[in-house]
């Protein structure tokens, strides 16, 4: 079986059906369940493959939150003001380049109703807002800042409006988050078929999908999808050789968010047929040493001794700038007084001194580089100032305090959390398009198989939110399909 | 007509033929010339379709370079050591990120043949070398720096060797590189069809592309390809929503490389019958300030008034740093000693002052952040050292001779010049490649409709050299197949 023989298959080639649905979904985390929910909730016929033994995929492990905002009923009632415009305004400036400003603006207009209707659907929120940052929290608060909305240059370009949202559970707020839509979609009567891979796309002579060939457990299956065919089957962090090909630099990364089932599948189906893949060196990137916290009032220092970022950002932020663009090597330099041992992974201690320069000359910096930016930074601070970087929130303080450690922050030696953000093109209906912008008839996708609201910039959230809101705009259109 | 239906056909849909050829060819730039002679020498029928009116492509206006090494009748002849395994040392440093080791082991040891068949189909090389860098140059020496070589950190990689071969000639090397070669297809019996536009490749059942479908003089044409088809087809850097979807930075470069056929079309192709196509965020970027070299002696510095590079390197890795990894914001600090005006473009000078403090002021820095980066290199640069960058080369000096002004970098204010590198993933023998590591029977790439040799980190003569080497191994596979 080749690529070209195999996952694209002629309508010719194909001469009878084992199983008919209205709507087919392939993959069963969080953008398949919405999928399936909306478009059985519009009253068709749905029927998801998953690969997997169960429910759930990368959705049911993650950190359950969805970037929502512009005014949501969580938002409002804990007195936080945003809007959908300024919500627009953040995540064109965050999440890119180049963002698809199409996408961005349908998924900050629907993002309210979105949020009611994962309330209506059994997802809890606790009216509460969680005052740290946006690492993962072990709390039942509802709300939190969950990207760099608060910090520099973003706090100038938006008001800062927290859209986190949190699910209600102090811990595995993913698997609370998924088995309650879980639950829905069965009640809805969606239904679901395990350990069951679409090997095969069935495409007619006018380029629509109609259907798929399947391994399931009763064998080889042709399924025919008589509105369409939606791939939510996840992103391709666990292919290494799709890594190597399209996006290498994340394979420096050692912790691979997602299952074994993110091997790129769904995306490649979607080639098959004609569909575009884009942005495929993408992904998001979480060096996660905060927190704890009291880290931020350190400094991140390249491999010449120079700063590059203001330190209170959101981790996904900083991972991807050390990765992406300082080659994957950088230090934190940071005091006793504000020293913490971080919680999420061990890391190295790269160097200790009772001087900066001591500091400096264990870390084989040229004589001089070091002290000379920590004394830049140590005269601004003086004065809670931080004119190049314009670090704020509290942690503008002298380095000042001995000892003097660095942390060493190069991929080589810190565990970096990745996954990949490339994807399919859909439109904002979910629509899996050519590379002429023209939709393929019949077949859809949400998630980590498309490239969605963030092509580069990922605040946490994001993929639960577009995946479960493109998710739901994709089994909507596809119910109302008439082929 | 859509890309699914398009772009294309199954052999079912087409019933007859109105012409037959052994290797059809498309698109007559380097690599198509290449591919055309080889599979025609071969034995081959061979006809070569061209979208212009005429031959040449973006390679007839190019620099006319070829990189080339591992020990060239041209490199022996001046006393330059090179060798196979040297020459892929550099490559795999600077070609990256992960750049592919079968394509450049290929290149590597395939190189001096390549020269000297490029010689043998006439064209003529001058015994001499080129003592200045690599920017282009009006004299008819033969052999120069291209790339990087000879700075850091390559020159700890590899022993520096030049390997950028110049066709005989003071101007238009490009012209006259592409016209011996056109001239040799000529005499040697390859046919060739102007205005004939490819708009699909016509696909059999066990996956193999047999013919295509074009606009011609003649109308529509349905032309079988007993042996295959070669995509030679250029890039895309003339396809904007291309470009915004794959590889939006580039779109920052206001001088777009190549013609207005680069804009993907046989990149498209290729995808439309299951080949894969990778790294499509890759460029080359050309800061092309240099000539004048005196301009080295000064320091670029970002928009933090750090340095981030050394200031003797190919200005293709100057360009892509900036525009990469610097937000395409920079500036080239320079005292009156050395300064210079660029001679490949205009630029706008940022600011001028008596003093590094009244520079500073005028770039808007905070005051003291660019006095400190300058008393920092000054302070080394008295010695002849660059701690941080190791610039070398006779370029480090102090900057002290007033007044001293800044060059504006940016991308915004100063023309970059820009082509695409990502494509078709091939193998050695030019194979169009699915995303399973498995070749299209009878579909060949080669040239900047693939992903070649350089997946970054560019240096000049790279284009022609991977187009012209591997589209004469397509060209010669082709004429062997035996379907």
């Amino acid at each position: 079986m080749n690529d070209w023989t195999g996952l694209r298959r002629d309508e010719r080639d194909v001469a009878t059906w084992d199983i008919e649905v209205d709507v087919l979904v392939v993959g069963y985390g969080c953008a398949g369940v919405c999928a399936a929910i909306e478009a059985r909730e519009a009253g068709a016929e749905v029927l998801i493959l998953e690969r997997a033994g169960g429910p759930g995929g990368t959705s049911i492990n993650s950190g359950g939150f969805l970037y929502l905002g512009g005014g949501t009923a969580l938002q409002k009632a804990l007195g936080y003001d945003d809007s959908p415009e300024n919500m627009f305004r953040y995540m064109m400036a965050a999440c890119g380049p180049a963002p698809d400003e199409a996408l961005i603006a349908s998924y900050c207009e629907g993002s309210t109703a979105h949020f009611d209707w994962i309330v209506s659907h059994g997802v809890p929120y606790k009216e509460s807002f969680f005052p740290g940052a946006h690492e993962p929290f072990h709390s039942d608060d509802g709300l939190v800042f969950s990207g760099s909305e608060h910090v520099h240059p973003f706090n100038e370009i938006a008001a800062p409006a927290p859209r986190g949202h949190a699910p209600q559970s102090v811990r595995d707020k993913g698997a609370l988050f998924m088995n309650k839509l879980i639950a829905k979609a069965a009640s809805v009567g969606v239904r679901a078929a395990y350990q069951s891979r679409v090997d095969s796309l069935v495409q007619a002579s006018d380029g629509s999908v109609i259907g798929v060939v399947a391994s399931t457990l009763e064998g080889e299956q042709r399924i025919r999808a008589r509105k369409g065919v939606v791939l939510t089957a996840g992103g391709f962090i666990w292919n290494d050789e799709m890594l190597n090909r399209y996006a290498p630099l994340l394979t420096q990364c050692k912790h691979k968010v997602g299952t074994e089932n993110d091997d790129g599948l769904g995306i490649r189906l979607g080639l098959a047929v004609g569909g575009e893949a884009i942005r495929m060196d993408a992904g998001d990137v979480s060096m996660a040493i905060f927190p704890p916290n009291s880290l931020r009032h350190g400094i991140f220092v390249n491999r010449y001794a120079q700063r590059f970022l203001n330190e209170d950002v959101y981790f996904g932020r900083a991972g991807e700038t050390v990765l992406f663009h300082q080659e994957g090597r950088a230090y934190l330099v940071i005091d006793d007084e504000y020293f913490g041992r971080p919680e999420s992974f061990p890391v190295e201690i790269a160097a200790v001194g009772e001087t900066i320069a001591e500091l400096e000359a264990e870390l084989e910096f040229p004589k001089g580089a070091l002290q000379q930016t920590v004394g830049f930074y140590n005269e601004h601070a003086a004065r809670g100032e931080d004119p190049l970087f314009h670090k704020g929130n509290g942690y503008v303080t002298p380095i000042a305090k001995p000892p003097f450690g660095a942390i060493d922050l190069s991929t080589e030696n810190l565990i970096y959390s990745a996954f990949t953000l490339g994807g399919l093109r859909v439109d904002a209906s979910g629509r899996v398009q050519t590379a002429s912008f023209e939709s393929i008839p019949g077949l859809y996708g949400a998630g980590r198989t498309t490239s969605g609201i963030a092509k580069q910039g990922y605040s946490s959230g994001m993929s639960l939110g577009d995946g479960s809101f493109f998710g739901r705009a994709a089994g909507r259109h596809a119910a109302a399909r008439r082929p």
